[in-house]
């Protein structure tokens, strides 16, 4: 596949464009810390964003469930839909001396491109283990496999991660210089998601442990 | 204004339709807990997602920045632009015994509907105000408030809050019954966006405190 050279000018970021990142590797890093995307699609002229989970493997990303489900009434044969995928990762909350100068930390990536149906059932499997291992890696193995009938029943969507960028804050508040002796704190509140103790199904046999990833559960 | 009746064909949630949530005040329960959203809109025919803060007043909710000004151009004179303003709150990572079944816990609000410009420079501050408000309590006040140049720089968009659903998510896996003897861990790992310690400004005046709002800021 060729590489298409970024930004075009759909993903080319016009404000604060000192934010803007095309480098893919960096962009795979903020995508394999996220494993929740919004997806995006038109039905008559209306946009839709739908949250879901997602997994990625070299330059494709793999979507599931009722999302890609959604989407796929909008697909013309063979021809995909055309969808905008956003992750976000939201780092802190920068406090300046001025309303105008606050502003967020985060790390966001917006993907445009066709999202195609992935239907060979061996690919299809092999993309249902990318989003297993993309979200909680080691659980595939633990788990009971999906059977025929259960493939049959999942829709998954290929999205190729080709046309893209990203938008990173991070780093202090920035006033304007007058503003640097107003009679306020100034600052940054971190942000993150965390895990908390994993909470043992009701119907848990005694005496099972909890595995390692989910005690240890983190995107970092 | 009158109340559309939720949910209109355009809101009903299809898939998993027992998460479905259409109560009003549920809703903004769910709105008010978040405070960043992924709003998306549409450019000739391919659709942009983009993440950005939000404030509620009432039935109303509010955007600016960098996904406003976007969307702003999109917009046909005083007609607005058809926007989708997704809020999702990640809750955990449900595992179930079969990968079939894994799932996330999560509260999820889609808001369907035109944004329209917020021009009139008194409403304008008012709707910053909410933003500012919804975000972090307190902080307006002690800030220095925007001037005339800087409200003239900023655009503030509002969507209406009128044809709306929810999707809801909680508690443990749910297995097929067969699945119950499979010998795994099963539970759920709870996720929680967290605020950390902040960190002083380099610049802040020496033996300024940091104020309750950003040392003990929770969204819950």
């Amino acid at each position: 596949m060729s590489e298409t050279q970024m930004p075009t000018a759909r993903t080319r970021v016009v404000r604060e464009a000192d934010r803007a990142v095309y480098d893919r590797e960096a962009v795979y890093r903020i995508l394999d810390e996220g494993f929740l995307c919004h997806a995006g699609f038109v039905v008559d002229g209306q946009p839709f964003v739908i949250p879901t989970s997602y997994g990625r493997k070299g330059a494709s990303l793999y979507i599931h469930g009722s999302a890609a489900s959604r989407m796929l009434r909008q697909m013309q044969k063979d021809e995909g839909v055309p969808v905008c995928i956003t992750v976000t990762l939201l780092d802190g909350l920068v406090l300046a001396r001025s309303v105008f100068n606050h502003s967020m930390n985060y790390r966001s990536v917006v993907i445009l491109g066709k999202a195609t149906l992935v239907d060979d059932p061996e690919e299809k499997l092999a993309a249902l283990r990318v989003l297993s291992e993309h979200i909680l890696p080691g659980r595939w193995d633990d788990s009971r496999q999906p059977n025929e009938r259960e493939l049959k029943a999942t829709s998954v969507l290929r999205v190729p991660i080709d046309e893209f960028s990203a938008k990173v804050r991070v780093g202090p508040p920035i006033d304007d210089e007058e503003d640097y002796a107003f009679p306020t704190w100034a600052g940054v509140v971190p942000l993150e998601m965390v895990a908390g103790t994993p909470i043992d199904d009701a119907r848990l046999d005694p005496g099972r442990e909890v595995p390692a990833y989910a005690k240890h559960y983190s995107r970092r």
